[in-house]
């Protein structure tokens, strides 16, 4: 399971407003219920970026705690970047040299020298959005190509598999259109699927693993609002420690139906 | 014409390194020499971010600086965001709110509700990528719809066009394919196209003029590296200056031959 943080100032919790970074108050204190039950956190770069340098002096302080707390958890930058290769150097730059980042989220509208800059890191990864969880996703990503008849985002599937491997991809596939994981499949059976959409957005976790499972396993399943935001109060972090390890549980019991564990 | 703030700590005068904000510096004195011949600046995010919050503070110092100098200069934030519509949303007060910038850069992969929240602020504009200036724009960007036998880039003009007007909403169309750019006027005739790709990406003023100008004008041409870093002494913000007195004064006798001086 990856933990979202998705921390909005507006959203947090009253009395964490008091203290002299409020959002790294807050991730510090989910870090530390939710580390047990998680093996990667996924910041959402917009939340805070709308604090502005603030926001990503809170940012940089989340990745150095998690990395103190646990040097193996996996650590993505939810930023949807991507711009003209000269231009994604420094993006790459920024979150694999600036920022102590696994993982990167990449929009794949420029095609290859948007994309490639990223995986010229040993041991980092780009993750291509392919069919995200949101309504947008039905303006452009299910068009069908008139030469091959693959929709736009199988073809980001086909194309893209040549830019890199299985072990510097990944492709993100929204909860919420689960039906599709089993074709998605295969096209791509041995990357890893970055799966959000399930909670807040309504995407079903049985589904995602009965369609999306290969046999390393190859998902990772995001939850962000459901977990953080399990309580508005005082005790947010504890609820969130419990949400966290009952998502947990519901995947290990998955996994095993799976045969996986 | 537009300025692109690209600024690269690695590529700035030497010289500058040694000031308590590099980037800023270099920026200031840019600005301070270029002004009178732009009618907008567009730093590109990605410059910034791969220093980290410094690289913010010298973004948001940039955007105040152009505001002092100049409050009717046209501030573009390229940034090439979009993600799903409860996230878009902080990406906006980011660069509307807690950043004074007129317009942001959006990419269409996700869709419209990925890109409406940022036209829920009065007199501040999308820029939504469409054909963009480098060669990954052929990975994706000219596939073509077996229904509608449209073009990807073509579909994006069309679809998008209902979520915005001509007041909210400009397109992102590369230099580099200016030959393109007769065809988009017809998809978009009344719509400000920004273009980027001349100079050192190898587009030609020209071509992007005779194609692309319509009886507005209707183009807001960048030029970045072919400005800023006309020299890399300690004249190079004079050398920028000359820089885009020449590009302005082309763009001048373009718009006298199209009738719109």
């Amino acid at each position: 399971m990856c933990v979202g943080l998705d921390s909005d100032i507006l959203k947090i919790p009253k009395h964490l407003l008091d203290t002299s970074d409020p959002i790294f108050s807050f991730n510090k204190e989910i870090i530390d219920t939710t580390a047990e039950f998680s093996v990667a956190y996924k910041p959402n770069l917009a939340f805070y970026e709308s604090l502005g340098w603030q926001g990503w002096q809170s940012l940089e302080k989340t990745v150095k705690y998690v990395r103190e707390k646990n040097p193996d958890i996996f650590l993505i930058a939810d930023a949807k970047r991507g711009d003209i290769g000269n231009t994604s150097n420094l993006y790459a730059r920024a979150f694999f040299e600036t920022l102590d980042f696994d993982a990167v989220t990449v929009a794949p509208y420029m095609g290859e020298d948007s994309v490639k800059p990223f995986m010229t890191y040993p041991e980092k990864w780009v993750i291509l959005l392919a069919l995200t969880s949101n309504k947008g996703a039905f303006d452009f990503q299910f068009l069908k190509d008139e030469t091959t008849g693959d929709l736009l985002f199988e073809t980001v599937l086909k194309t893209s598999q040549s830019w890199g491997n299985t072990e510097n991809m990944m492709y993100v596939v929204g909860a919420t259109k689960a039906e599709k994981l089993k074709e998605i499949r295969e096209i791509v059976p041995d990357h890893f699927l970055l799966v959000p959409g399930v909670g807040a957005q309504g995407g079903s976790l049985r589904e995602v693993a009965q369609n999306g499972l290969n046999s390393r396993c190859g998902l990772l399943v995001n939850s962000s609002r459901g977990i953080i935001y399990a309580s508005e109060d005082v005790d947010f972090a504890e609820k969130a420690g419990e949400a966290a390890k009952e998502v947990q549980m519901e995947m290990e019991i998955l996994l095993q139906e799976g045969g996986l564990l």
